[in-house]
């Protein structure tokens, strides 16, 4: 490689063997939005080799860029501009270093894909409870680097409440020892939790302990129709009250969605017809003796008999679960395929979300012609809010307006106590959010910690807060 | 009251009206281990005032002691040297401010005391999940601020799993705004984590937004006599996989802690005669459908098919409910009737438990003959291991070699990758232990986060870090 005399000099300070070449991958976003730019690429092999890394970087004053699977959704994991940096690649630190089976723990590097990670957790009876679309190619160090959520934050949390502890290297090349495997630890500050969610500004996690949870003896999916969001929430609550906190799963699915789907993958068999305005797909895990269809069913009478349902079909085989889940799961490639003038990751406080979808829906009526398609992770009150040409109309026809639109709903959402990235983070599409929308208080702190531990502010510069 | 000149400057920039009359109680803690004092008490009535009296103390480089229901057992609730501080008591800060029935959200203000919290939340059809025996006095400032555990935590976590989101004065006097509905928001820095846990040297929480959990169809408790510690971590996992995580608490009881129960309480009815050398308390949360006695007969049936259960009872009636309960609560007042030489907070990996019950015993055997209470929250590898003097002996015969026993038992935890301070935090008490078995790059990063956010080391000086 041709490196100039900058790179080939901090290229010398490395450790033997861990660059790796430039090539497309490391500098590409699944959504096209920004272009990467790098000097050097290095993959240590282990936390050695990484803290030797950022401590060479440091010396050098160049920016570091951590690098995982790259599935990130606000280009947090690039630069597109600036003084190249050097991307650090957790791909070798990919071991599942252990699994306490006794314990309900695993130790797992970075660099380990979140199937991985549960691949090994089943292989010992148990789950890694985090479940996302990218978990072929996300890592576990991305995963918390973004506090990743998915569709069974409602009964076991975020990517935070699964973890115990972290290794990291800190922006100064010390390193952060903090891998414990304990439920309970209060001997100062939570440093565990101030890097994850960081983006990766505070310090590069190299692995962590994640939590394991109990295999479920009983699980079930059910479909169910509803009136409107508000029978939606209103189902939600009866679910958890009868089933004690075992509902893991409550995905709002909106008629729209459904029709995309019917569009796009006309295959897909749908199992209400005709297309309803809005479903639920509710999923349950629960105590040996209890049936889940028997639990489902109850629920469904239940719902129908307080005028929250109208409709609902109970997964039947392993197989119909399965067919439940790949609906749900092709909405969004159904999205793509239809193309968003804009996309919004929101959340909610729950009681605000019936209105919220109504006057959203009146506001942006008001703008123009377009189709919004309103699902997700109801039970979170996490909405992936998107906005859709009207038919026959083109993406390219908004494009003055995309901008508008977004801060028109971005605003709406924060005006009701909501947030404008509720689990895909700030990165660098939401920096400008984050300085407009963020409490004054919390800004002026977050700018302290990152001055404390990165004076000189090479960990992932321009993420969540300006360069 | 007669104030010296600095104290009367300061008191004059005061909000009207703020201030109490320094009295015993803002300045004693449980175990009399300190005596603090200080130069002015003030308690604010809104956020405004807490806000304003921070900045007053800040311009007069006057030190702040946050004072919540004074329950903390490691001294960091008040200063017992250096210049006199001001105690900033929450005790007017008292409402719950409002009960979101559909969110299940409650929002607090940090004088509100857990019972009057969990109250609130049963009144609305929930619970609040947190249960401590000194609930009836604690703040929930101060549970944050220490992160309290309690009996549930297996469950439903630490009150950092409880917590939504916070509203702090920072040392600076700035207010933090972050009393969010959210279960999910990925906009920064985690800062309520960081205040969580910090023991009032960060700032002083305000308020809180506190997730509530639905009240459990089904609930039931048992008593089982196992083996040793190893058969009641595998009874726990049985437990846990039979019951998809429903199991909501899980205490390990050692025979001695039941032997100082029959001396000093011989009124309390004891389930097994003879006393065993081990049992465990289980209590279960089901969703409907599920009888618990059903369930817990289950698991009766099943650890003692396994060789892990040799007794067992279970609650017929809420009066047996509350006598087993009962039983395991009054362990610590046998205790102190007793009168530890040294007891200690610890946590362990689970796995590690059970060699080092066995080690820890052989060690202490060597170090003369002493008596060993050690119990707690099994489930979640926190033990309160306590040692007391041999039968006919008194505490003050170990004086001399009370702080030796303690530096081993905290030895061989650290050792074994646990914890010397699980959930009582690190207070004055503990801060030599945090220097001497912190992870250097995380006590690095601790002092740097403190510098940043109080650079004048007003905020509870001398509790987590030395003064």
């Amino acid at each position: 490689m041709g490196l100039n005399a900058a790179d080939a000099a901090l290229a010398s300070k490395l450790p033997q063997g861990v660059l790796r070449e430039v090539t497309p991958a490391y500098l590409e976003e699944p959504r096209g939005r920004y272009q990467g730019h790098a000097g050097l690429i290095a993959a240590p092999r282990d936390l050695e080799e990484a803290a030797a890394i950022v401590r060479a970087c440091s010396a050098a004053h160049v920016a570091i860029v951590p690098h995982g699977g790259g599935t990130g959704l606000v280009g947090g994991q690039l630069m597109p501009d600036g003084p190249a940096p050097l991307v650090l690649s957790l791909e070798r630190m990919n071991a599942v270093r252990r699994v306490y089976d006794d314990e309900s723990v695993m130790v797992a590097e970075s660099g380990v894909t979140l199937q991985q990670a549960r691949d090994a957790a089943s292989e010992a009876g148990r789950q890694f409870p985090l479940s996302l679309a990218s978990q072929g190619t996300a890592q576990i160090g991305g995963i918390l680097s973004t506090n990743a959520g998915g569709v069974n934050v409602l009964r076991y949390g975020n990517a935070r409440a699964l973890c115990l502890g972290i290794e990291a290297v800190l922006p100064s090349g010390e390193i952060l020892r903090d891998l414990k495997r304990l439920r309970k630890d209060n001997t100062g500050y939570d440093l565990r939790d101030l890097l994850i969610g960081a983006e990766g500004t505070l310090g590069v996690i190299t692995a962590a302990s994640l939590a394991l949870a109990p295999i479920p003896a009983e699980t079930g999916v059910a479909m169910m129709v509803v009136e409107d969001p508000a029978a939606a929430l209103r189902l939600l609550a009866m679910a958890q009250s009868r089933m004690a906190g075992s509902v893991t799963a409550f995905e709002l699915i909106a008629g729209q969605g459904l029709e995309f789907l019917a569009e796009h993958f006309p295959q897909m068999r749908q199992p209400f017809d005709p297309i309803p305005q809005w479903q639920v797909l509710i999923e349950v895990g629960l105590p040996a003796g209890l049936g889940a269809q028997d639990a489902l069913e109850g629920l469904f009478v239940a719902g129908a008999e307080a005028g929250l349902v109208s409709d609902g079909v109970i997964a039947q085989s392993g197989q119909q679960v399965t067919d439940f889940w790949n609906l749900r799961e092709h909405i969004p490639l159904a999205n793509r395929a239809v193309g968003a003038i804009a996309s919004h990751d929101i959340s909610l406080p729950l009681s605000e979300i019936p209105a919220f979808i109504n006057d959203s829906r009146a506001m942006l009526a008001e703008q123009g012609d377009m189709r919004i398609n309103c699902f997700g992770h109801l039970g979170d009150g996490n909405l992936h809010y998107n906005l859709y040409p009207a038919a026959g109309r083109q993406r390219g026809d908004y494009d003055d307006q995309r901008h508008a639109l977004s801060r028109m709903v971005h605003e709406m959402v924060v005006e009701r106590g909501g947030s404008f990235s509720a689990e895909h983070g700030v990165g660098r599409l939401k920096v400008e959010d984050l300085a407009r929308w963020g409490d004054p208080g919390r800004l002026s702190a977050i700018r302290s910690i990152k001055a404390a531990l990165d004076p000189k502010g090479i960990m992932n510069p321009g993420v969540i807060l300006p360069r």
